[in-house]
């Protein structure tokens, strides 16, 4: 499942793709330009966040636009989410027992 | 910041590990059995998720008892849900710029 997605997140660059995209649609030149590295590698991690269905292309002739996928992340998301929130239940439980404890001295 | 969590996060084993670990502190035994994988690569990826801070390790004499670090999971999460969230404001606002014209005419 969200493995594609966290091994796609796990690269600073592509991170700084993805929050550049947060912000809207957009190109392939507007989303990458000023990353400091080569088109070769730029394409490459865009695979990569392509591939892991964080990002979708949508190609209108030459132009090329990128646009995050709200579902992957949601799902990457979800999941951190669901074992942090059962972790905490279980420190609520400890936490709720010991008050008790201390309710009945 | 959460790039080591998001690598950490990236192989299913050791998202296996955290999500045992999600229901309480364990030992590295009742964390890692029957993962069908051996020793020593356990290891190398209980090494990783401890690197990344998403898990802690206490040592009681010959007892290695491993704990989430929820503040890590916590700071991955929010990172996803900052890009979500900003992503589907922006439609929040098209939707919206749509209603309203559509309330014109």
């Amino acid at each position: 499942m969200a493995n594609d997605a966290f091994t796609a997140l796990a690269h600073p660059l592509r991170r700084r793709i993805v929050e550049r995209l947060s912000g809207g649609v957009a190109t392939v030149g507007e989303a990458t330009s000023d990353l400091g590295v080569s088109k070769p590698t730029i394409s490459r991690h865009l695979k990569m966040l392509e591939e892991a269905g964080v990002v979708t292309r949508v190609i209108d002739g030459r132009t090329h636009r990128l646009a995050l996928r709200v579902d992957t992340l949601a799902a990457a998301e979800e999941w951190i989410k669901a074992q942090r929130s059962r972790w905490e239940a279980l420190f609520d439980v400890v936490g709720q027992y010991l008050a008790e404890r201390k309710d009945e001295r």
